[in-house]
């Protein structure tokens, strides 16, 4: 059937699962690189009628464990869909193939005086398919919002290889139900994403930065409620703790930790960037230890250099878990507190890099190389931090999606009636359940 | 069972049709007027049980029939829930019961610096629960996104009376499928909102705000193409043709109509307004015949009023039917010609105000007093301007919502697998097809 059809372990054990640290069990029977849409519509209609489970995959950076894959299912690779098929400025849209990678967009639309707002910290590595299966956010996502606002329309295919349109080429509609929304984030359970038409936005005219240096993580908490309070609207605000900060020192030679426990970085953006960042100086200033701005792009990339190091610095001690819990804005200061005392409390290392602007924390759980993350006192940990953040109002998951690893955490937060109206909705997608069974709802 | 029950004719006509033009040929048996979740629960399992359909209703200021109700149906009036549960600056949300005013939210988030986006042109007198059910758009959504930018979380009462919650009280959060998202849109056919959580934004720190005015439409269109081109971002961008000017000049008195055949209204917002506004008036002067900018917000005021006038000043003329196509921005020159050819054409009286920013036009049907708007000659005109949208590649509807009157153009729209699976959605939420039966999909 499909030309790209390979069983060879390598390309089983490559395609088995993602960033997340999950390691299944078992390898997947096959990989299906397709190219073409022909090639998914041929795939999933040869998988409806054998009954095979098929596990959409895209770049694999996931970190829920959504494109993992065992024995007894397909892989589905849609990385080699891979063409930027049209950037038309003047309606400030793009139309993608799901296989491009989230900064190669960015770097299209760049060259026409715009660009790609949702920037996953994994933009360099990620592909749209998956960034719109988890409905991906990002550092600039405080200001312009997750995938989901820049999702103007998708082409899909369902589990029986039909071929769907949703959504529309225009900024605005109301057409019947909104399934592009249904689909973005639905981590590869409802339809296999083949194309996408994309909202892009203008460069902004200038752009400020400014790193501030605190004490402890509630003082730097406290300032960004102030920014919140004060009415100001950074287009990226990133909160780093001490444990961040050594790892980064340590991995670039800085000395970050010695200037405070937490840094906050704060970006604006438009025609106004300057003003609004002295603004912000002001309202942080009270609060920090030090800071410095920059209107100069070079040094502002440099302080944004930290934010970028953090992951990376902590994988070169261990391996990492990387939780994604939302909290109310007004409870990031409790958030980071309580993230702090699991820490101390279970004596499992985690560090934590958050999303400020929209309270969204990643503690990243690091275990000694080779010791699994998902179970024993490192996942003990990790619930704990779910358990605190449902205990905030907040959300297990901010941006990285349910997978595989969340599963069981879902109910808690949605509970039966929600549930089981998601489960009628997959039923309406995929009957016989064949995209990307155990993942997700 | 429910109080407030009504059956006196005077309630049942004052429910029957909205604000569309839409004359349903009966009345409904009965209004409920709710007060309380309680009320809506009891109505909705009363329904269920005796399989008696129900139209959800807010404020009756639809523009597409959507809460129109006949003979066997009983419509249950929400515009009585009326209370703003919190408005918490420091989360920058507030909770609402669905009978709040638009205008009246938008008020007491004033009082604590912020305000709530959406604003759509009749914001004094629609309701929350309406603008989620249709995913009401604004002047200002060119900026800051329409309601389901807006809305967080909802409490829903199901068809058979059960309560589900969808959504948060964070920013962001990808826990499960988007119910939140399908329900706002979908036209009171999903589910009734009994209460919502919504996104507040901080006030801008300064608006600055300026009027153009043009030869023609094609100029307009140009210069708000060329504003696209510029990569500036107005929060609003209002355009009006000559025979919207007309109708304004014959109702205050004003001479609009004399300055040119169409005006562009552009308001920028933010820190760095004043500089935009100034880039903005740098790129429309050469296409313009004269323009005007302010940054006093009183000048501002009398500017936009010359907008919000239209409708009005139409309506003091005659009856009329309010269109909402929207199609690709760079589409838009050719939308409103197509519009002006089709009035032409036909002999009815068509006059146009755009939201500019987002290629979303309204043409505005006029007829003589009394001469039904969704039949005959203005029918078959209205018919043609969706047919122009849709082959200019954009929709039927920007923001207004399917109702009833767009219900056949619907499937040359979507195409039949994506009515279906909508149709399995409707199923899954409603499976008796209680709420509002034969409006939207
Ligand atoms: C260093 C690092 C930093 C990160 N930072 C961020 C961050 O800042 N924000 C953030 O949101 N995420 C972040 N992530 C997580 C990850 O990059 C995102 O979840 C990303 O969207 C996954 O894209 P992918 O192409 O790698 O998808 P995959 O991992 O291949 O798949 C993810 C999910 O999407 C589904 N899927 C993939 N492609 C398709 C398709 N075409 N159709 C249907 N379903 C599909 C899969 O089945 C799976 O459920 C980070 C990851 C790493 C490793
Ligand atoms: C002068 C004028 C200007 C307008 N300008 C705009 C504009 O700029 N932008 C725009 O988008 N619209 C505009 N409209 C249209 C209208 O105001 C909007 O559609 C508004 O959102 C309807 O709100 P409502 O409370 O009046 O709803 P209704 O007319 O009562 O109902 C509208 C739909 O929502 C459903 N519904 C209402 N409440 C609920 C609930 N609680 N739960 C479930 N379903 C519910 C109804 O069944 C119906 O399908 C305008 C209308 C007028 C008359």
């Amino acid at each position: 059937m499909v030309r790209a059809l390979l069983t060879d372990e390598g390309s089983r054990r490559a395609a088995a699962t993602d960033r997340s640290g999950h390691r299944p069990a078992t390898l997947p029977d096959a990989v299906v690189r397709a190219t073409t849409v022909e090639e998914v519509v041929e795939t999933l209609r040869w998988a409806t009628a054998s009954r095979t489970p098929v596990v959409p995959r895209g770049a694999g950076t996931g970190l829920a464990g959504g494109s993992s894959a065992r024995a007894g299912e397909v892989v589905l690779d849609l990385s080699g869909m891979d063409r930027i098929v049209a950037v038309r400025p003047d309606d400030q849209v793009a139309v993608v193939e799901p296989g491009v990678l989230t900064a190669d967009l960015d770097a299209a639309a760049g060259e026409h005086g715009l660009f790609y707002a949702p920037d996953p910290a994994s933009a360099a590595i990620s592909s749209i398919g998956g960034n719109i299966a988890t409905n991906a956010g990002g550092l600039r996502c405080a200001k312009y919002g997750v995938t989901r606002e820049a999702v103007l329309g998708l082409d899909l295919v369902l589990a029986d290889g039909r071929r769907v349109t949703t959504g529309r080429q225009t900024v605005k509609g109301v057409a019947g139900y909104d399934l592009t929304g249904l689909v973005v984030g639905s981590e590869g359970t409802l339809a296999v994403v083949v194309g996408a038409t994309l909202r892009l936005r203008p460069r902004p005219a200038a752009t400020a930065t400014l790193a501030a240096h605190f004490d402890g993580l509630v003082a730097a908490a406290a300032a960004s409620a102030a920014l919140t309070a004060a009415g100001l609207q950074p287009s990226v605000q990133e909160l780093v703790d001490a444990a961040g900060l050594e790892a980064v020192d340590a991995a670039r030679g800085t000395a970050l930790r010695s200037r405070g426990a937490a840094l906050l970085l704060v970006q604006c953006d438009g025609h106004g960037a300057r003003t609004e960042i002295d603004a912000v100086a002001g309202v942080l200033a009270p609060f920090a230890t030090s800071w410095r701005a920059t209107a100069d792009p070079m040094e502002a990339e440099e302080l944004l250099a930290a934010r970028r190091a953090v992951l990376p610095a902590l994988e070169r001690t261990g391996d990492v878990f990387i939780e994604d819990v939302a909290v109310p804005r007004s409870q990031l200061a409790a958030a980071v507190a309580g993230v702090q005392a699991i820490s101390a409390r279970t004596g499992v290392r985690i560090a934590t890099v958050a999303h400020a602007g929209d309270g969204n924390l990643h503690p990243v759980v690091v275990v000694e190389r080779g010791t699994p993350v998902t179970e024993g006192a490192p996942w003990e940990a990790a619930c704990a931090v779910f358990d605190l953040a449902l205990a905030l109002g907040g959300t297990l998951t901010g941006e990285h999606g349910v997978g595989l690893l969340k599963r069981t955490w879902l109910h808690r937060e949605l509970g039966e009636d929600s549930l089981a109206l998601q489960r009628g909705i997959k039923a309406v997608f995929d009957p016989l359940g064949i995209l990307n069974p155990g993942k997700g709802i």
